[in-house]
């Protein structure tokens, strides 16, 4: 086989055979393809994209590439949830233990922050000494122990993935469709699942900038998973704006142990509750999504989902102190006070651009080699639809930067006006293998 | 500047600054972009293709990449011919003495084969001990002593386009158009010429398979050619059959010799007339073509144009006194006769078809490190629109393999029919930068 002429065949917009995808893909892993064929390949795939058995194929060829986690060991429904990111996206955090303190089994390979969005891993990791660079043996003992354990990619699982995606990084083929369905379903897949709820943004904030579009790549995700013989299904949310109050990774972490411990924090909680009502039906322990969100306030104010937080914390060597007196975490050096520039309603949030200013604030990284800074992150007071006072304090900026432009540019991102307006659905639609059920405000 | 940004720029089809395109190429040829992100943007621009003023700010990165030749110490026109190439085209061995000997200055840089059509440098090479790898200064010293000169791309000469072209044949980015316009371009301008022939060839026997995406590359050639104060033409001639008798390296030497000596090969001596004819209008040195091709026959009358030859082969180290006996060449191993399956006219022979077969044979390499055998190739006994008997003699193979398939495959090239049928023109328009003039049957 001829790797030339498979670019070329995908750049003519040909269908590649399933040998053609495995050759590649195994041939780029041992080190037998060089990075700038797979570099053209990937910008061809981005032009023409792929049909829906080069998808699957690209997926498989991703998962055979490493070792699969057998979780037939766990006496218990396998469940998963994954989100293609948004500025302030912390449900993860409050959903995985929530979930798995009703006796499900959350096995999660989650990824890092890069562009504009966070990633759970850095966020786990902000916790002092948390471990994320689990080995396999090591990620089944904990998640047979605690019902739930939370990982990253590693040389084990899915090494394709983790190689062609820093390619894409550099190369500018991020925003591929079959790209991003082999990228996440591979990864899912290989994590031993049952089920699996994908949490599709769309919006200002969000990778997919389209409704239409988040609605196209849950089709092919559900597609893939179909295929694989698991049970996915899509919740399409919207991300225009941050979700929750608290963006950067320390910061989430609390937002999250706060809504753990009782907090109401509306928009961030919508989201977490309905998902883990999805996931709650869709393993068949209740009957209806109201009485999944039943079971979530339930497990929140008997304390079972604060519980599981800790004894996972705990089980991948993390700090439980730091989360149980959250005040000792050691403090940013700089706090800038943002205002409003004049009094009406908040009529929108440049929400990508508030994901900017966070990472520039230390949060995220320019590129994968960058530090974090754990600390780092933004408070909003003040949300779409509230209304605000001139000169009224509407978000407050941590940084160790001593760089007042941030908080300027942080104000920029409100824009206000004299009348309030509507919100849209925060949930959208929900996407299964059958179809999409747009759904009404909830 | 970030080259990311610049590949996602090109990918969503903005135009690029002039600064993007010099930091990208000057960037790339300093090691400090690596050839992965060059073939993700060579596949952009595959895609999304490039403005006029892009093309010209690429081949102007190219030539700065290193060294022009300044020709202005010689007292005289400097005229080049550039054929895109095809099976059996070796116009240019023919034409550069016929020209030179009348006293333009041909400075020609030319490139070897790949893909199915054969190059310049390596016909050259199957004369014994000609050199066509010639430092800048000895270049100049040829040229300036015997009129012509001809090499191959050196480092010192548009590294930017060795390299690069290079990448783009294992990246299947070759067929680009202002990829090819910077590539062409670039040589000609940095080689000191004046004014520039363009043979623009379409057909089953050219990269460019159709009329008017060759008359598409000849516009975009002589627009960049333009910017530079070059006096640039195109003709456009049809590449459905293989050029004159003889393809394969040492092949085509025979039958340029042949040709300068009197022989009458009519397809190739037509094209070669014509373009010698026009680079001698486009230098002033006759007021019409018809006076121009009463040059070119009287210049092989007199032996002037042949004599040229000889002087270039001497000055550039070849073995004169094998052209002067062309039978003391070493023989192939294995001579293939091909006779027709049946009786009647030929009708069309695959080109592209035979190019490859003729590389097979050892005329041509499969990748750039790959030997040639000089001596591989193909004569064609009979052409398209001859009648044929069953069982005549239409081609002879010439190959040290002992292989007799390929015989078998030559044989299938042709296509035999009832009727003789009439041949589009050879050449079939000419193009300026005022337009096209689409030219009668010569």
């Amino acid at each position: 086989m001829n790797v030339v002429e498979i670019i070329r065949k995908k750049r003519n917009n040909n269908e590649l055979h399933q040998e053609e995808i495995i050759y590649l893909i195994n041939e780029f892993c041992n080190n037998n393809i060089p990075d700038y064929q797979m570099s053209a390949f990937l910008m061809s795939v981005y032009f023409q994209g792929m049909t829906t058995t080069e998808r699957f194929n690209l997926t498989s060829a991703y998962i055979n590439s490493g070792q699969k986690i057998d979780l037939s060991f766990l006496n218990g429904i396998k469940i998963d949830k994954h989100s293609t990111g948004g500025v302030g996206d912390k449900v993860s955090l409050i959903l995985g233990p929530l979930v798995a303190s009703c006796g499900l089994y959350i096995p999660m390979i989650s990824g890092r922050g890069l562009g504009f969005t966070g990633g759970t891993l850095d966020k786990l990791e902000s916790i002092p000494n948390f471990r994320t660079d689990l080995s396999i043996a090591e990620f089944k003992k904990i998640l047979s122990t605690t019902g739930i354990a939370m990982m990253g990619q590693s040389a084990e699982i899915v090494p394709a993935d983790k190689r062609i995606y820093a390619l894409r990084d550099v190369t500018a083929t991020v925003e591929s469709l079959p790209l991003i369905v082999a990228s996440i379903m591979s990864k899912k897949i290989a994590e031993g699942i049952d089920s699996l709820l994908l949490d599709i943004k769309y919006g200002n904030g969000a990778i997919m900038q389209e409704y239409s579009k988040a609605v196209e790549l849950a089709n092919a995700l559900i597609e893939v998973g179909t295929r694989y013989d698991k049970k996915v299904i899509a919740l399409i949310t919207s991300m225009e704006q941050p979700l929750g109050n608290m963006i950067g990774n320390w910061l989430e972490v609390v937002e999250s142990v706060l809504c753990l411990k009782g907090k109401q924090v509306p928009d961030l909680l919508e989201v977490t509750f309905r998902e883990s009502a999805e996931m709650f039906l869709l393993a068949g322990k209740v009957n209806s999504i109201s009485e999944g969100i039943d079971l979530c306030k339930k497990q929140i104010q008997n304390g079972s989902a604060y519980n599981k937080f800790l004894e996972m914390v705990k089980a991948q060597g993390g700090d439980v102190s730091m989360i149980n007196d959250l005040s000792q975490y050691p403090k940013s050096k700089y706090t800038f006070p943002v205002t409003s520039l004049q009094g009406g309603f908040i009529t929108s949030i440049n929400t990508r651009e508030v994901g900017i200013i966070s990472n520039e604030a230390g949060a995220g990284r320019g590129n994968l080699t960058d530090v974090i800074d754990p600390k780092a992150g933004i408070i909003l007071s003040k949300k779409v639809g509230e209304k605000v006072k001139k000169g009224e304090f509407i978000a407050t900026l941590f940084t160790d930067k001593n760089n007042p432009q941030l908080a300027t540019n942080l104000q920029k991102t409100f824009s206000i006006g004299a009348e309030k307006i509507n919100l849209q659905p925060l949930i959208r639609a929900k996407v299964t293998i059958s179809g999409v059920e747009e759904l009404t405000i909830s």
